[in-house]
């Protein structure tokens, strides 16, 4: 019945999905249904939820509606409050202090509703999650959090609520590109435990709160802080093939190239590029935009040179530390504001194995003893 | 390179351990190397768990240092309390609650070192889930917590929370032996969520918290409520026949009988059979262990007449009822309870994947469309 030990269940297909395809060997992304270029930089984040939840695109009275909705649902109850303040007395790290409000999102905010289910459920943390970061990050500071603004988007609000001002145009485009580009990748390892512990029957609270336990994990990839060390440490291009030869002739990787799934250039990178060429034009360091291409063209070249045939290529996570640098967001803040889109496409993994679900539910191999003896203490 | 799509993941060997080995066949449990007759009913639960972790039982020094180093860390952090009190106003399940203050155990108590590593975070989850669950319990009745009492072991602690008074030799044994009884089981949901979230190299504490999600899912197994209502309903002897005619007539389940694994009867009914036998002799009501047992025997002969061939056995669920109930503990306990003795096994799990990790990332099957095209919203 049972077949051989997988290890790491490689290549072990555990779920159907309409969500994304990645199309490693092409170079491909697909989000739900529409190429990535097709849509990243000119939908909302609000509309990419909506669209992989309800699986189109909405119309003008579905996305007023869905933005209210989420409006509605951005202050967080009293008790995670809490947690967060606990947790910054002690400098837990943000990641850390996301998974642990998150988990109390099952209790109602004054004013809410507590009627459980999965779009409650589902609303209620894709809502509140900016507002968790932007008020931890500005309790790790000892500022006061700022409180969400009604009248701004997801994207903008997020912002808001991190800086106190309303943010530029530019800088909303480019929020909402990154969201929309990282919101699903197939089954990473966060995704697939959203679906496990769905699967159990149990709620999308649950479910969310055990993918940002997955997503902390350094081997769940996505670390897009020393990419962008780099490019400070080069400091200017003359430097960069000298600093980056030696990093090569001691064996290292060079941060931000290279993809376990990507054998081309990642579509991620392409996107979240342009975007920050944009960015850059009209709001921040342009210089550090374009140290940042030399530095991308050079490392290609070098990587060419040091590994022939591997053909490793910019990552997602080169361009969006840049991204992320421009619109002003410590590299702290970098993994927890990629939940901030992730949970976008947690929840709608959520619904989609719930909609045809099935336990997931796997097999172990026994490797240890079967007959040993009780011997009582005093004679161990 | 991927295989077919298999659904629920069903009969992939997705690890190997030398925790625990179900032989569902020849009706067999094997824990930590022992078979579970010969382990559970003279272990102690501090032995059991420092058995799993080490892969041996401790000598009398390793004993006394292991439980004192448990009972040490029973007490919450503040904020721990906090959140329960926060799910004891909204009335929270307690498997939510007891999920939602795991999540914030990465904190330190008073007096705690914050260190983190997953040998405390394992230590902080062993010994505060009773404290957590037994201080709900009396939250939610407008009781106040019990403090933890350290001059007694874990399981006669947990009935001091709960009840206030040292429970009798009789009640910790067999308390004792329900929790060495249930501390794994193989690759169940809740263990392989808490293996795939350690995979990535995150934290102990929320791999647990992960699992947790995933055992209070109805379809995770494990919830010993029905069993007790159908006994309780029958109310006496003479009424079993007739009672449970009607519901297989009816063409429902008889709750309480029959696994997905066991095909035969599941060693661990026996063996709590056997748990409830002597605790009901000594303390409790005989009355109900005779009727429960008269229950068991017409169920079974019944089965074999409604469904024959099936060899539909007793199931755990049956007899767990049983002794918690007997033990005091209330149906909305039941689960919470087997939490509290399976992170004893989820913490386990975890060691055993660091110790030789890979990440744990299956692939999935695109089914959506691909080429989807742009419409701007006011023309959708």
């Amino acid at each position: 019945m049972s077949t051989a030990y997988t290890p790491g269940l490689q290549g072990v297909v555990a779920a159907r999905t309409r969500l994304s395809m990645v199309d490693g060997q092409r170079g491909e992304l697909v989000i739900g249904g529409y190429p990535l270029e097709e849509i990243a930089e000119r939908a909302s984040f609000e509309e990419l939820v909506f669209l992989l939840w309800n699986d189109h695109l909405p119309n003008a009275h579905e996305l007023a509606s869905f933005r209210e909705q989420l409006a509605a649902a951005r202050e967080m109850p009293a008790i995670t409050r809490d947690v967060l303040e606990a947790a910054a007395a002690q400098k837990a790290p943000v990641i850390d202090a996301l998974r642990m409000a998150a988990g109390t999102l099952s209790l109602a905010a004054p004013g809410e509703s507590a009627i459980a289910g999965p779009t409650r459920d589902a609303v209620v943390c894709v809502a509140k999650f900016p507002t968790i970061v932007a008020a931890y990050w500005r309790m790790l500071r000892e500022e006061g959090p700022v409180a969400p603004h009604h009248g701004l988007g997801h994207s903008a609000n997020y912002l808001y609520m991190l800086f106190g001002e309303r943010p530029s145009e530019a800088r909303t485009r480019a929020l909402d590109t990154y969201f929309n580009t990282v919101v699903d990748h197939g089954l990473n390892a966060s995704t697939f435990t959203a679906r496990v512990v769905i699967s159990t029957a149990s709620d999308v609270v649950s479910a969310v709160t055990a993918a940002l336990g997955a997503l902390k994990g350094p081997a769940h990839g996505g670390a897009p802080g020393p990419a962008l060390d780099m490019v400070f440490e080069i400091g200017e291009a003359s430097h960069a093939e000298n600093h980056m030869r030696s990093i090569l002739a001691r064996g290292e990787r060079l941060m931000g190239f290279g993809h376990r799934v990507y054998k081309v250039r990642d579509p991620r990178a392409d996107m979240l590029s342009r975007a920050a060429d944009r960015l850059f034009e009209s709001d921040g360091d342009r210089r550090l935009f374009d140290l940042a291409r030399e530095v991308e063209r050079v490392a290609i070249r070098l990587l060419d040179e040091y590994k022939p045939g591997r053909n490793l290529r910019t990552n997602v996570e080169f361009f969006t530390a840049l991204l992320l640098h421009g619109l002003g967001l410590p590299t702290d803040l970098f993994t927890p504001t990629f939940a901030v889109s992730r949970v976008g496409g947690w929840t709608a993994h959520c619904f989609e194995q719930l909609a045809a679900n099935r336990l997931i539910r796997p097999e172990s191999e026994y490797v240890g003893e079967s007959a040993r003896r009780w011997v009582p203490v005093e004679r161990r």
